[in-house]
């Protein structure tokens, strides 16, 4: 076998055999295939897409790339394709976890606008995120929630391929998307698989026939290696929730575990949660539904939020936020219609919430907090957003310009769409 | 400018302007664009193609990437796009020169199935393609014929993407075709460009319909630099003349330059011949053919080679075969319908006659010699072909694959169509 008649095999529009698939990305892992061959081959990807039972293989070649985790009990994994404001997990894995189901989550650093679950996590003084697989294992048992980052050798195809599809303009590509995402879930050795799939102008994926792709695909691969999965295509039009930035976010978290979350956020989690408890418990959703609500009231959702973050070493009570506070406000009267989520992201990274490379630090306490979403009233002079900052700064006319205000606006519906349930 | 921009611009199927392509071409010749990432942006352009305008602006920033001759004199040359048994250049350019028009020529050695012209005019004894670019003038200017391999700096972004395409797949793309050869043709100073574009089974362009456009564009380009462009689409179906293998090709070069040349390699010299002769002189072909023909019969073509090789250095009384021959049969009654050109290309190969990498020595001894052509009749036991070889040998049955016999077949029209006449 030769990459260069596979490289031709895929212009010519052929299906690839899995032998083929194995051979392109057994030969990039041992560096017989260069990273410029690769590059053409994904870049083919990328432009001609690729069968679902290409996609499969794809998916199961990369999974047995490395190592495939055994966590000795049943857990539910939640995965988000990623968008501005996102703080789902810190709520949903005590939510879940304190109605008994396990959650053993591995969850990565951000890269592009905001940071990921694990930097807005270290923004909780002490938090520890790195354990060895025996301490996750005993913590998962012990308390029924772990959350680290990187841990053994999980896909070290999915990384290598990653690192390329970053600088060769290959990210927004369906099946790579697909097979990125559940080799890595399905090595994590989670029984159950919920994925948040975003769609809109802060996700990865903006287009919802797209969107729908990418959950059938994912669904099918899920069930395929007897993991019940289930997607939930969600809007990421706009901020999910009103904080964006790491403290910030952990402390709307806190207010959401504690009951009093922003609606759209308190939505998700009740949705996704009840699907995550209704898999675990073989119990229909809206059984799982009302325990899910019950423990955001009573404080049990809460309790375990602070027993695991005392397990992991954080100090709940110690979160900062920013101390430079600066106010934006309405310049006419009318209801917001749209507020660009990609923008609010960018605009938070260069305050310094997120990272343009590796190396970039992260600072923990700056950020966005919205005073308004999209179909919210607004009069002239009302605050839109608050922008908390230390050494960076942002334009204040970039800011306001995140915002359309028109003579009248909805609220946009958050879950568009469920695969697999 | 970025380079993830353009590529994705590219993906949407936007065109792009000079100074993106300038910036592409500038960061890949600088470093500053990885190799992985121009893969990327090649395979693009081979999976999408480029609209002519972007052809046209990208051959332009190619050529001027870096040293373009001025020879002083009105030249003409003729390329071609490269086929099985292609000698042409090594007949026509003493043809021509013998009528007054003056060939200076840079060629080069061949990478894939058989030499090059360099490498097929190296198996005369003693035969130089090196010189300054003084004593390359001074030759043109004293005998009306020169022909080097690498001279000066010319169009090192082609150099450059050549060597990457030829690893990633994207050698078969037109607009990469049409600006590799256009920039190349434009920098070598040459006044009018005749181009052999070989469409078939043994030729980089296998469709009629793809040649025509690559005929087209080049023509254009041609054409827009005021060098007067003219295409002749040839017939690679089956290998030119008979001989196929360095030596053997020139034996059969000097034998069609005495006017015993095989009738298709004769028909294709006349016509390109003509062609040249016609733009330089600027008569009509008709008359130009008149005088072609005249030169071939009356020896004067002849003598300008023996005269254009020993101003060279070499000894045409001193080409040698390979001692070892076998005469390979066929099995059957009937015509033959098909000889595979490509892969009697690839067995040239294995017997020495070519180079898998650049770092492979040439056997300039061994090849093929055809005894029967696509429409001769054969008998049982009949001569298909004749192979000299020397260390390495190739499989009988091997060979005699590549000749279908059937029925009856008709004699293959060799000139297919002419652009810019």
């Amino acid at each position: 076998m030769e990459i260069l008649d596979i490289i031709d095999k895929k212009e010519k529009k052929q299906k690839l055999s899995k032998e083929e698939l194995q051979f392109v990305i057994d030969g990039f892992l041992d560096g017989s295939i260069k990273d410029y061959q690769m590059s053409a081959f994904l870049t083919e990807i990328d432009l001609l897409g690729l069968s679902d039972e290409e996609i499969i293989d794809l998916t199961d070649i990369m999974l047995k790339s490395g190592q495939q985790l055994n966590l000795g009990v049943q857990t539910v994994d939640k995965h988000s394709t990623g968008g501005i404001g996102d703080k789902t997990t810190i709520i949903l894995a005590p939510l879940v976890a304190s109605l008994g189901v396990n959650v053993a989550k591995m969850s990565g650093r951000g890269l592009g606008h905001t940071g990921g679950t694990i930097d807005k996590l270290e923004s909780i003084e002490g938090f520890q995120t790195s354990m060895t697989l025996e301490e996750f294992k005993k913590q998962v048992n012990e308390i029924g929630i772990a959350l680290v980052g990187q841990m053994g050798n999980l896909v070290p195809a999915d990384k290598k391929i990653y690192a390329l599809r970053d600088v060769t303009g290959t990210v927004d590509s369906i099946p790579l998307i697909a097979s990125s995402i559940m080799s890595k879930k399905l090595a994590s050795g989670s029984s159950k698989i919920v994925i948040d799939l975003k769609v809109g102008n802060g996700a990865l994926v903006d287009n919802l026939e797209e969107a729908k792709n990418l959950g059938d695909i994912m669904v099918k691969i899920g069930n395929m290696n007897n993991r019940k999965t289930v997607c939930v295509i969600t809007n990421m039009n706009q901020p999910l929730g009103y904080a964006v930035g790491n403290s910030l976010e952990v402390l709307e978290s806190i207010e959401t575990l504690k009951g009093n979350g922003p609606e759209d956020l308190n939505e998700l989690v009740i949705k996704l949660g009840s699907i995550m408890v209704s898999l675990d418990k073989n119990i229909p959703e809206e059984e799982a539904k009302k325990l899910v609500k019950e423990n955001l009231e009573n404080g049990k959702a809460y309790n375990k939020f602070i027993e695991w973050v005392n397990a992991q070493g954080g100090n709940p009570n110690n979160i900062k936020k920013a101390k430079n506070v600066k106010e934006i406000k309405a310049l006419k009267n009318g209801y917001i219609s749209n507020i660009n989520a990609l923008e609010i992201g960018k605009l938070a990274r260069d305050l310094g919430a997120g990272r343009l490379t590796k190396e970039d630090i992260i600072d923990p306490e700056v950020g966005f907090v919205l005073n308004k979403k999209v179909g919210d009233k607004v009069n002239e002079h009302d605050t839109l957003i608050t922008v908390y900052y230390n050494e960076k700064q942002v334009n204040d006319e970039d800011v306001l310009n995140c915002f359309e205000i028109t003579k009248y606006s909805d609220k946009p519906k958050l879950i568009i769409d469920e695969i697999g349930v």
